[in-house]
Parts: structure tokens; sequence; C-alpha cells
């Protein structure tokens, strides 16, 4: 193959900020239209229950069952996998699982409750979701890290049933997935895929009781599905295309960026690394290191094409004309590494996560850092965050009135009410009031 | 008008668990089918910005501009607003807000940094999102307490940038609405609705800078067009018709309970107002207290229409036996209208707002209770929460390492690397182990 020929910007440029606006701009999603597909297989789903779910998933992965009770993973599978999977993997395993956990236990919202100046009562009371659906994709990108990390959370929360579908087209099943569920206590595992898993968790069918909450990654039927059914259920976000953003000066060491921005480019081909850097030899050094590195990686096809594509080199001036270029890039992943990266984290606007420093690099976060890896992609960090434990409850506001503060407040709610034109509401509390 | 004949239910009846799951699956939304239309308009809006505005809001909303200056609504325009609203109105609009605003303050999440057992820093740090849309019906909908709802949390949040939306069709504007929003302090105002308000905000014309979250109520063609920018934005939840459960006891007043029922009836021909209820003489007199009222309504024929469509009445042996129905109906508003409600409450799972004893008409907190009234609709309680500060706020979670803890944590991480075949993950971390 031939060498790679990156996007390479100088932030003093003239013509910087019009490249980087199209930086920025770029669509790095194919969006296949495939809503049309996917509304009518969840409107069959919901019709018909199993039956719909069986024929698709003999159609699309070559998977003939019987009834559903034939796609539910019995605890003798899930047994039988661990036997199949080498004792450091699992001890790794344990390892991220216990480290995710107590991390995640930080994030448990505290219930509120207090007596406001004029003795009225406020409070917000925290409940988990009762039961949460867990899509993991089947194929390549079946993870047990991102088993961990979806239904860790809703363990922590609370949640008492959790159910994990996962395709294992011609009948495939990576059993690290299953480990992995059967270490975060998953509580039904269905080898199910596609949108007509997504209706099945989201409606329900004869084997399989609805859950009220949907989440993790999927293709591009998974996406629409999740988008349609929301609301019906809730849903995480639509996970596009992983990124990183690093940010790093001259005591970096050339090799290990390199090895960064190919983590997130071994991905996917439209995965996107990004550096940015103060130091012109670094980023030469940079751009060299990723072309020998390249030639080793087993995903060297994916990689390359990710870089070639959408990968960049930007050279500032100064680290600190860094920091605005990735609070606009609102990167999934923002690597500091650089000396004093406290410094930078102050600045820090838009970011799902950031690794700090010369010796963390993203991969750790990936598995056994503890903080979670499903993090919001394609500029969302501008407006919301990874996923969590509040992603698995609910607040419940609590307000409490005696007589004598409904005679305090009533008449100003009686006057907003009225000139709502809501006579109904105003009657609520003027009745109350002998008024 | 003729009496209602409203649905009556008795948990001891043989059909009761049939006909409790019928009004559970009871669809209030007329699904319109709006969607093609909305796509259309959206990539209008995405190409051509102002001028596309411009157009749709003199077909929908018969305003002609010439510019998207002219839908700017002017500092004078607001001072003018105001001087229309009653000085009651004003001093009530302004208690509203500050008691919103002293409730949400204690929503601002905790940043939170520590160092774990075996060294390693982790951390979460929340910031506010930067720019903000808030969509704010025309017409009989538009009201200034929702303005408040949803600007207050933003601007608790921090939020820069404010910017509201609401039609004004043949240049009808409700200066209530203008009232709230100076009083909330929103950056922005324009005149414009529909889809091309949502794609205005969630694209940016050239006179409309995009923002990062849209929020706020609409009619079909407004969720249609949250649901369809949801990713290039975030967005709140959808919207559905109101509803409120009122679970009363034999020491209840029916005149209060039918009123508290009628004030949720009165929105909309699809509210849905149900009593659970351990006392059949309660039941009855409620029944017959709903229908004298409603002949004193200026809203008469929309709250009947409600009562009589989707209310309920459901006689339970025990109040104990209410808790289970209310948290399976997960309702947006829950009066808690009996002696011991904090005995109740603590069997709450499902369900938006708590409104506790006999003197907390829901109104109250429609109003000036402080806590927020953009509640969960159409039982997405189950796994969702009212508006609040942290739709405002988003996570940015920290991860630092040194060498030492790297060499302690790498070799599991480059274990499950290399077990999900992503050789440059493992790499990034064994590159740094000199491995």
């Amino acid at each position: 193959m031939e060498s790679c020929v990156v996007l390479r910007l100088t932030n003093t440029s003239a013509d910087f900020e019009a490249r980087f606006a199209e930086l920025l701009a770029g669509k790095r999603e194919a969006s296949e239209d495939v809503d049309q597909i996917v509304r009518d297989i969840l409107e069959d789903v919901r019709k018909r229950g199993d039956q719909a779910v069986l024929e698709y998933t003999a159609k699309f992965d070559r998977l003939n069952a019987v009834e559903m009770g034939d796609l539910k993973v019995s605890a003798e599978q899930i047994e039988a996998a661990l036997t199949e999977v080498p004792a450091e993997t699992l001890d790794a395993l344990q390892l991220a699982h216990d480290r995710i956990y107590s991390h995640h236990k930080r994030q448990l919202p505290a219930d509120d409750r207090y007596t406001d100046p004029i003795g009225v009562e406020l409070g917000s009371r925290w409940t988990a979701v009762e039961a949460v659906g867990v899509y993991v994709p089947g194929g390549l990108a079946s993870y047990p890290s991102s088993v961990l990390m979806n239904v860790v959370p809703a363990k922590v929360a609370g949640v008492e049933r959790i159910v994990m579908v996962v395709p294992s087209p011609d009948d495939v099943l990576n059993p690290l997935v299953l480990a992995a569920a059967k270490i975060a206590g998953v509580s039904e595992i269905y080898r199910i895929g596609g949108a007509q898993a997504v209706a099945a968790l989201a409606f329900g069918t004869q084997t399989i009781k609805p859950v009220a909450k949907i989440v993790g990654p999927g293709n591009a039927f998974v996406a629409a599905a999740k988008r349609r059914v929301f609301g019906t259920v809730g849903i995480d976000m639509i996970a596009g295309p992983s990124e990183v953003l690093v940010i790093a000066d001259k005591y970096s060491n050339p090799d290990w960026i390199a090895a960064d921005l190919l983590a997130q480019a071994e991905h996917d081909p439209v995965a996107q690394s990004i550096l940015i850097t103060d130091d012109a030899e670094l980023a030469d050094h940079v751009a060299g290191a990723v072309e020998r590195q390249l030639k080793t990686l087993p995903r060297e096809e994916v990689a390359r094409a990710s870089w070639q594509d959408f990968g960049a080199i930007i050279l500032v001036d100064s680290l600190d004309n860094a920091m605005p270029l990735a609070n606009r890039l609102a990167p999934e992943h923002l690597e500091l590494a650089v000396e004093d990266p406290e410094q930078l984290l102050d600045k820090v606007r838009n970011a799902g996560a950031v690794f700090m420093g010369h010796h963390t690099p993203e991969a750790i976060g990936d598995y056994v850092g503890g903080s979670n890896h499903v993090l919001p992609t394609a500029r969302s960090a501008r407006f919301s965050s990874g996923l969590s434990v509040l992603e698995f409850v609910k607040r419940t506001s609590i307000l409490k009135c005696n007589a004598e503060n409904l005679r305090a407040l009533g008449p100003a709610a009686i006057a907003l009410g009225e000139a709502e034109g809501l006579s109904a509401h105003a009657r609520s509390v003027s009745i109350r009031l002998n008024m």
C-alpha cells in the first residue's frame, strides 16, 4: 500500500477558518435510508410477536428456530461459553467489571427533601427503571467490554430486569459476550438482532416481556428502530462512528501518539483521529510513525482508510489556541498528552471523556479505567454525556402544601390560571380557599 | 349537553385486569403522519436558510416579513408587551420565576474528582450546554408559565444563549409570553414556529446561529421535526397530552377532587383524568361533582370530551392496591389526596410529580410550587423524568494514569484489546510499557 496523505492544517494560515469549518461539517456516516423497512418490521413484530421475530431471524441471521424459547440463551450455554474463554481474559473482564462498578457507584443521585422559607415541602426522589434492554451487535463488533459498559450502570442503578439481545448470524456467537453478560448479571439473553429485536424489547412478544428503556449500539437498522420506538420506551443516544482528538506538546512521544490515533482509526473506516499540536517537529514525527505502525496492523486496511479520509493534523501557534478548536470539535475522546493537562482541562467545554497526560492512552478508558466508554459521538458532546447511572434512574418531584401554604401561594396560581385561560386550574385552587 | 358516562372499574371484578390493561394500552394521540412534510421543510431550511423560513412563515402563519430581522422581537416590542400585562399578573409571574429558580438551584450537579485505591485519578466535570432553543407554541396553548419552566432551568445551568421561537399566526402574539421571556432572561426571540423554526434552531440560518439543544412542546409538526433533528442537536422528551391520576381516601372533599380532575381535562380533549379511591361513596360524589362543575366551565366542551372519552374512576378494595395500578399507569401528575400521603409516597415507582395531601392541587405545581411542570407523559415516567437543570448540562469524564498505574492496569487492557481483535488498542498500551 502507498503511504497516506493526511489532512494538514495550520491555525495561522489565511484559509484556516474555512478549512477547519469544513472539517467540522464533514459527514462521516452514510445515511442509509432504511426507515421504511424498519417501520414495516416494527409494525409486524408489534402485531405478530414471536412469530415475526422468528421469521426475520431466519431471514436476516440465517438462524432457524421453531420457537422463541430456542433463541433464549440457557444457563448451560453460558457455562459452556465460559469454558471457552482463557482464564487471563476472564480475569481481565472481572477487573474491568469491578472498576466500572466502583466508579459508577459514585454516580447514584441523592434524593432531596426540604422545606422552603414559607413552609412548602419540596423534593426529588430517584427510582430505577424497572426493565432495560441492552442491544449488543453480532459479528466483528460484538464486544464484551461494551456489554459491561451498558449493563453495569443499570445494575448499579438498581434495574431489576436486564434483557440482552445479541444476534448470532449463522449461529456464531462470541463466547466473550456471554461471559461478560454473566459477570455483569444480565437477567435474560436472546439471540436476536436488528429492528426485530428492538421491536421485541419495546412492544414485548408472547415470550419477551417489554422493557422500559433500550440502550446499546447497533447498525443503521437498529439506530432507525431505536429512533422510532423512542417514546414507547426510552433510548440512549444514537451512536455514531468513534473519534479521538489528541492534543500533544513537544514532550510527547510520537510513537505513543501515533498508536493512540491508530487505536481509534482501526475501529471503522469512518472513525476519525485528529492531532493538534504546537510542535511542527512532533507533527512530522507522528505522521511518520502512523505510517510505520499502519504497516504492522492486522486491521491496516480499516485504519488506513480512516486516517486517510478523516484523519487530520492541525498545527497551532500555541496550545491555548488548541482548546477553542477542541471545544468546537466536541470530540468523543480527548487526550491531553501534555506536561500540564490540568491547565488545559479547565478550558474543556465540550468532550465526552478526557484522558490526562502522557500515560493515559484512550484504550485504558475503553476497558479498565472504570469510567464509561459509551460516549457522545459526532459532536454531540455539545449537548450530551456518556452513559452513566443517571440513564437508568428517573426522578419524581414532590410538592406538599398545607392549608396555610395554599393561602399564601394560591392567589398567584389563580391569577396565572386565569391569565392563561385555564379556569379549571384556577378553580382547583380557589375551591380550597373558599373563594 | 348530556351528562358524561365515565369509565368505572372495580379492582375486585373478574374482568378488572383485562379492562385495566385496555385502559393502559389506550392511545390518546392521533399519530398524524406529517413526517414526509417535515422532512422536506427541514431540508429546505437547511439549504436555503432565512429565505425558506420566511416563506413557510408567510404560508403557515400568514405573516409576511421581508427579512428575518423583521421576525426578531425587539427590546421595544418586549417593553410594549410588558405595559399590556396587569401588575397582578406580572407579580405572579415574578413569584413563579423566583420559586422555580430557587428550587432548580438545588439540582445543579456537583463535579467529582478522586483517586482510587491504586492511585488512578478519576472524575466527572459538568458544564452547561452553550446555546439552547426554546420552542413556545402560539395560539391558545401559548403559556407564559411554560416559558418560565423551560427557560429557568437553562439559566440556572449557566446556558449563555437562550433562543426562544414562538409563532405569531396572523400577527397575534401573547404579551404574557414576552413578559415571561423577559423575566426569565431569554437572549433572543423570533416569531417563527413549526418545523421551520426547529430547523432554523438546529441547522442555523444566515440570521439565527444554531443551538446545541432544543426544548419545549409543540404540535405534531414540531414533534416530528424534533425527532428528526435529534442527533444534530439534543432534544427534550416528545410531549404528549397531559394526564393526572388522583388517589383519594374517604377524607377527601369530592368537590376539590372533581376540580382537580377537570383542571387536567380542560387542557385537551385527549387529556386524561383518573381517580382511584377505596371509598365507593366518594367515587359517586366525585362523579356528580364533575358533572356539576363541568357545566360552569368556560372550556366545558374540551373538558367534557376528555372526561367522557378518557376519564376513569377506579374503585379499589384497599389503597395499598392502588399503588401497583398507579405505577403501571406511570402518570405525569399523581395526587395523593389522602390523610397519610407519606406512606403511599414510599410505594411510588413511576410518576412525573407527586402532589401530597389534600391541600396540594396539581395546579399549584403548574405555576408557583417551584418544581417543574414539564413532566413525562404517556407512561414515559417509567423511563424518564421531568425537565431539570440536568437537561442543560453535560458531563465530561476524566481519567488520569501515571506510569505506575499504567503498569498495573495495562496488561488487562492489552488482554481485552487482543481478545476483541483490536490490536491497535492493545498496542497503544503496550508501546508505553516497552512491551
